[in-house]
């Protein structure tokens, strides 16, 4: 069975949702970031990145969003969460999938994660002043040049949703009113509606107050 | 036609490499980002995020390496550039070419694009002395982790060949001595080789050449 390990609050929320809208069967592992649980040596045997999320398969492990997006789409095709057949719509998902992950996760990283770039903490606190604006800039230009509606590539929901909605969950964090982007927000509410997304984050959500 | 919006010495090489190998008709627009040509009002019709590469085709734009480099090898499947049909194949050649995208890339943008990521110049300085180390530790970890060899996919050439080779390229001027991951070494000094890529790198340099 598939095993996916995540940490709550991490961009790992996006292949939870993938395989609750996928109808997939598969278990859990929470890690604990606040416990470096991901630099640990056993997870590092598994994901020698210390990152999540990582996806145990039968055939191996898989990690990082976007393959694993691409991956649930190809594995549960009934789901249709991915227009897999058609080079032109699927390099539409994946060019939005990459910036969210190569710019505007980065662009948030750099709220909390500045030791990956640098080592001074005036650099660190110089990378958290600009994350408003940064990550402002982003959500601005997903809001005006690529979300289509009323999902984010038009008619269909896709694995592009519910990555768009983790990454949105993280706006008030970042000092980004999400108000500022009205499609934006009004996507965030409606796919937080869907029971495949409520059942992932209250997974994730109880499995926290359990270990609390 | 195929129309491809690339700078010399940026992740587009990957994008062209890739149409070369597939043997895709195809043409060229050089950009400059020397003269800012990436944020001219023209180009930002094309691609609003100010960045390349950019494909033009009979449907749309594409844009995001990861994006390009599946597409390309979808539309050209004779070329066999990537295990389409297989979701663990494939997702091992995503998770792959993201990795590059969203951790390797991006420790490499810290000594040229600190700009994006904070104000102060002492930032960006702070951030440029760290980028050997980053960058040397992403190449460490492919090199351990996940080169297998004698292709980094293993027996069959694909396009995380091309993409890696790419980013090799920028080792010397990232303060990394490609000699400390010497099967990242040797395969750089291969795929140097293959017709394509000497293809493609030529019609940049040429390119270049004849504006100079």
């Amino acid at each position: 069975m598939l095993k996916l390990y995540y940490a709550p609050h991490t961009c790992a929320l996006a292949t939870h949702i993938a395989l609750e809208e996928a109808g997939a069967k598969y278990d859990t592992v929470r890690m604990s970031f606040k416990t470096g649980d991901q630099k640990k040596p056993d997870y590092l045997k598994i994901n020698p990145k210390a990152r999540v999320p990582s996806l145990v398969t039968d055939r191996g492990i898989i990690t990082e969003t976007p393959a694993l997006l691409i991956y649930v789409a190809q594995t549960f095709p009934a789901a249709r969460l991915a227009p897999l057949d058609d080079p032109y719509g699927l390099a539409k998902v994946q060019a939005f999938n990459s910036y969210l992950c190569s710019t505007v996760h980065v662009a948030h990283a750099h709220r909390m994660r500045g030791a990956r770039w640098a080592d001074e903490p005036e650099a660190h606190l110089a990378m958290q002043r600009k994350v408003p604006q940064s990550v402002g800039e982003c959500f601005a230009l997903i809001e005006r040049e690529m979300f289509e509606g009323p999902w984010v590539m038009g008619r269909d929901y896709t694995v592009c949703d519910g990555y768009l909605y983790t990454l949105t969950q993280w706006l008030g964090g970042d000092g980004v009113d999400i108000d500022r982007t009205p499609k934006i927000a009004e996507h965030f509410r409606r796919v937080g509606e869907r029971p495949a997304v409520r059942k992932a984050v209250e997974d994730e959500t109880r499995e926290l107050q359990s270990a609390a």
